[in-house]
């Protein structure tokens, strides 16, 4: 599960460029790279004008950070306490519902063996469907269906949902997941929360616990040593359930 | 990488058990589970005294929630933003030092091709030991090496601190890892990151960002909406780091 | 409104007491310290058996601190919001209800012209009293009257509101209140405070915002430089009114 | 100490107007307000165009949202906190210095017996000018000298420093104090603090506690309960100290 772009960092100004086709020349601000150096095994070169560019195979978060977003994409923090809380692996079967550009579900596409992703809005479906593309993922089945009439995939490890009526899948969530298997919602009101927990009485899937996550930058170097004063003061409340 | 343990819950009580063994019968205080439904596929069980069980497929945080633990074990939110700003997946490589009980770097097994894991203290090479033991991971090597005295490993994807004085492994993590790799340290005092950060200078390795996470549990039913009362006002500064 | 109390600290130990009456000898366990000294003018003094002391005049947050509590006190965090969000001075009338200890009453009585405490739990009465006597106030009036039942005060510049239901006192508020006067409800859960809006329609009681505040206390020193790992998670939710 | 300044709120608007001068009629873009009304009895006046206004006495945060800024001014959390640990009221004696336009300066005027205020640089010296004319305080003496060379007055109460460099104060600030006064510094870095900390040593200014404040404002109504996303993600650091 390669990217197998290529991001280009020019060496006097760090300027990034993310190289989707190597087996063309590149042109930059700085010159043109050749498509022989793209596919060689120095990561020292130099363009047509001699400028110093670097050469890196570009990671999964060099291509998240060029996705093609939508509104509200859901960040690394958030992201990441959904992988760590819930254990995904290379053999964890997940499906995923709303995410909009899809940037939870191309990072769990990153780690997990297979995830599917419900999403009704042709415009979101487009952007997914490019930012496939350009992971080059193979493990992602992206349907048109609406999830809140049913999940057809059986036997789960992970549902994630960024819907704004999570309680209209509680029932459908509960067949579709194995047993022991996670459910991860992701709503930005207490409200749309408390509807959500309420949802769950008689059902299989117990809360585990609801959570939120606030992201502190610093500023530091040897005179500077202080939180950034720009923060993002909400994103979501991340519910973790278990069918158990 | 399935666990190949199962968990174990008394349906009146929601008592957990953890069974390592499957080819032994399991005593709990409700009674006998017998080996055979152990193996058997059925989730739901009884014990000899009639009690109801579910019986589930161990997940990779039902391990981690029971390893042995030294004092300052790293916890979810941050292993997770670990994984998500670094993107590693069954393709990487990676070097980890310090981390006590293993709560990290097994957490980064679980996803990661192969990791090597640096511990000099005779205790907590035994306990991490015993962490890799019981997830049954095939893809840990444990040395007892000192990291502040060099890394073997070349063409790393991510190298993780949890130690003192990571300034001393500056030098050895810039020859280790590959061009474009990861460094992230994870120190509990600013001055520790500002030394860090000096240590730098005139490498290739380039800070990113220094950040903290904040976790704030939520009280939610029909009546109550509050976060938790308790809630840990510190674990660690996190600082991202890339070879370029 | 001085204390008329004295602090007195043991140099080498830092132990404090509070006097309370200087017209006595007052015994430590470092020793006896003469009341002639206690009414001295001197603040290096020392006990019988010849130990080094502090006299210090007592300031109001000395005595704040030996209040007698209930479970449930407002801390000074929030108690500072409300007198500068609300500008209170030595010209304020206030009504304060619910408080329990006298936590936040007695920090604006050390403020104010006047303030009116509802109190109608006998238990909560007799500490408020204590404490009343402890701050030797005189502007403070310390009734067993019921708030949810009417406020006898006209023209008041602040109504405090610390109790489970503050939305019974709305309309007796809006009657109390001058025209400019605030409304300051102190809740724990976000459902209340939901409930107590709703209950100003219609009425000339509005809203200004609802805040809560993170106190995140630091250990600094030449080698460290980190948060405290204990942190309160939650206190309550302030939310400001005003009659307009 | 009342403001003597009044607030006319148009009704079906909102909109505020400050009015300073009640002996002449007030232009609002609603009509004209007759000076006879603005020196009258009546909360509920039309103006000379039919629209209805309410007229408020002015408080002190009504003054204090018109007080003409610099760029780094102290906002209400921290100023409440100030208040709230250092017990001040209307027997307190304090000096001020570094404030830029009189935030805090002129939140203790509004409370405290007397305040001095240092203020070196001409450009602020001028704007805390209109803010104290505004706010029609008669306790406040504006200096133009600079407090790194020392202070004159004795016996204070409290000390506030928010300048870049307090530990040329230090030396001053003990000599000013009466004994059990206190020292407030704002700084906004945490490099600031330890060198301000260090300064201590040797004196009997005693640093009590570092502590900085996180305000969330919540949005709620029947349909949403969340935080804000827009937040401060800081302000500055408030170290307590206290000569003892």
């Amino acid at each position: 599960m390669k990217t197998n772009k290529k991001l280009l960092i020019e060496q006097n100004t760090g300027k990034k460029y993310l190289v989707k086709e190597l087996t063309e020349d590149y042109h930059t601000s700085f010159g043109i790279i050749s498509s022989k150096d793209l596919k060689g095994k120095s990561t020292k070169i130099k363009s047509s004008t001699g400028k110093n560019f670097l050469l890196l195979d570009a990671t999964f978060p060099d291509l998240w950070e060029q996705f093609q977003r939508g509104p509200q994409i859901m960040i690394q923090k958030d992201i990441g306490l959904v992988i760590a809380k819930t254990g995904i692996n290379k053999d964890s079967e997940i499906v995923d519902a709303g995410g909009g550009s899809g940037s939870l579900c191309l990072s769990l596409a990153n780690i997990c063996k297979k995830i599917t992703i419900y999403e009704t809005n042709p415009e979101h479906h487009k952007v997914v469907q490019k930012n496939i593309a350009l992971c080059n993922f193979s493990n992602v089945n992206l349907k048109q269906d609406d999830i809140y009439r049913g999940i057809k995939e059986k036997e789960l490890d992970l549902i994630t949902l960024d819907l704004p009526e999570p309680w209209h899948v509680t029932k459908h969530a509960e067949k579709a997941l194995k047993e022991g298997g996670y459910v991860v919602i992701y709503l930005p009101n207490l409200t749309q929360v408390q509807k959500f927990l309420a949802s769950l009485k008689g059902t299989s899937i117990k809360a585990l616990e609801t959570i939120e996550l606030l992201e502190r930058k610093w500023a530091i170097n040897e005179q500077i040593m202080r939180p950034e004063f720009q923060m993002l003061g909400h994103t979501g409340f991340m519910t973790f359930c278990r069918k158990m």
